[in-house]
């Protein structure tokens, strides 16, 4: 109804191990329809599997990143279920992304807002152009960003959090950055840039590691102290087992450059 | 003993849905006596029950914001249990403010020292002018902040509050609003023109999606992320059935103004 | 082997309440062998025992703070049961500084790198000369800073943890401030005076008044709201009855300095 089933609302490239994810509905902000929803978390789950895609970044198509949530389908009827479901769909989205193996990042232009905002706060890693703006403006239209609020408040300090979530209003890019919403903000025309050399900088590290760490980071996040030192201190050793960190350790001893396996 | 039963120490004025509590004990730098944490709760607990107030936003009145607790009258015996039912007062105090269903602004001037700078870390929002100062100086006195390290730790950064906790020292608006204690600093003269129009930008949006979505901030911030998400999807979902949601969407897609029902 | 057992490899003097301790590995950047480790979280057990020791500050020898575990002595075999000892032992290392009653200033020089960034963030409070320079750069040569993971994201937004972990890069001692890893930056020259104002600052404090408040902060840290604050107004009312709080709040309400018993 809303989006034909045949054509393809995300893009997806693979090159030097970084998988560039691109939202194909530029001309709707890349508003989060049920089917943009299916397809951002199908092709997640099938990097997944995909070893040589050892970093991934979601950028939006046309003129914003992403807008939020496509409120003329989630308005079309008043059926609570379905409308439920969506919530639901776009709550695997944001889990998949923190559980996705390999990191995300996000390359924000334009604007970022409601569920868009979700999905910067729900990446690892977030780099801006110096004129996106950020928002969760549900609170103006009557229904507040509540899940956009569990990623944002998973990311900010919470009189931040509550400052966005209460008056709806716009931040800059620079501000987005003080609070910790966002990595690195640069000129527009250095975004692409930046991102595909943070992101390789990334791939170029031995991706076993990588996504040792990551998973490893939101599994100890909320544990007691002494648990996540039990739990990390295990993650090290084996670590410290893999060809990769005896390859990594002797070619740093060694001065020269490492192989990685994986 | 030390404030007449009959003279309230709190003054509201309820004006386009924000209600203003003033503290009225400016002789004494509003230091929070019992009489005047009780009246506190009680005005704050009538006004969880008022519609018509959509925003709270606490002030005091003289020379500074509020000074803690009243010395004199926690030490006026060694009497260990009506000590510790003080400090039990100022905790339900705070836990008010952040359970109240309507938004809390803190409106600093002067000084906000120890449990002073413990109610404005518990309000959901804080402005301050240039020249407000803050402190958790207990240690000085042989006394640690131990009640305000509770709010100052769920909003600052560990070694931020740590720093503040142990040093005692006073930091100034710039570094308050830096390390995320306050969301705004203005000039003297604009602070309650300041704190009116942020107070009302909220009061004139729907009652029920911001109460919803203040209620839901704090349910959600220490839950596992799928419980929260599970959480959220379901008031995203009732949130959508509600007049003011469909209203809000209808006015947003037709480009008018909405009519909330609360 | 790498270090000769009669060697100390930590000195410790106690000076006016402050006890120093250096790190005595300048040669090798101060690296965290299991014999160092130990001799840290001995010479720290033992301070706990000593009421004359308010404050500890940990400095390192030589041209920089501390370079991480000791590589060589890691990967000498491939002996895994060992190499998970040596986590654990850090891990210890780490918790006795987070346990230890008195607070812990981290004196930051030259690098702070892998475990030495994690030493860092797990002292209460730190200081760095304004050309320290912080990174958990394990990722780089394939073993991730799982450890130091665990310290980093309980100081720091996850943003600003992920990209350091991510990413392995070095970041400046202003960025290490912005983002709340270290309390204050100064120039090199600076640098041990403002350890010692500091740390001499909070030896002045009651010790009974600064360990009751640093064990309530970390105890609290996790607890629900009302679970923290029934906590700490227990710790409040016990701490009302002892004599520095009566001592010092006389003294305050006298306009004297006060004379701590502890």
């Amino acid at each position: 109804m809303f989006d034909s089933s045949t054509k393809p609302l995300v893009s997806l490239k693979v090159e030097q191990g970084v998988a560039w994810i691109t939202m194909e509905r530029g001309q709707a902000y890349n508003a989060l329809s049920d089917e943009l929803m299916d397809q951002l978390t199908h092709q997640l789950q099938r990097l997944a599997q995909q070893p040589q895609a050892k970093v991934v970044v979601i950028r939006g198509a046309g003129r914003g990143f992403c807008a939020g949530h496509d409120l003329k389908q989630l308005t079309q009827d008043q059926d609570k279920q379905r409308q439920q479901r969506t919530f639901e769909r776009c709550a695997t989205l944001m889990q998949t992304l923190v559980n996705l193996p390999q990191p995300v990042i996000a390359q924000v232009h334009g604007i970022a807002t409601a569920a868009g905002c979700q999905l910067v706060a729900s990446c690892d890693l977030a780099v801006a152009e110096d004129s996106a703006r950020f928002a969760t403006p549900g609170v103006n239209i009557g229904l507040f960003c509540s899940t956009p609020m569990v990623a944002l408040t998973r990311s900010l300090a919470p009189k931040h959090a509550m400052e966005m979530l209460l008056t709806g209003e716009m931040i800059d890019a620079e501000r987005a950055h003080q609070i910790g919403l966002i990595n690195r903000v640069v000129e527009a025309e250095q975004l692409q840039a930046t991102v595909a050399e943070l992101a390789q900088s990334i791939a170029a590290k031995s991706g076993y590691c990588v996504q040792t760490g990551k998973q490893a980071f939101y599994r100890q996040l909320n544990q007691p102290l002494a648990n996540a030192y039990e739990d990390c201190s295990q993650v090290m050793s084996c670590n410290l087992q893999h060809q990769d960190a005896i390859e990594g350790i002797d070619a740093f001893l060694a001065k020269r450059k490492p192989t990685w396996s994986s």
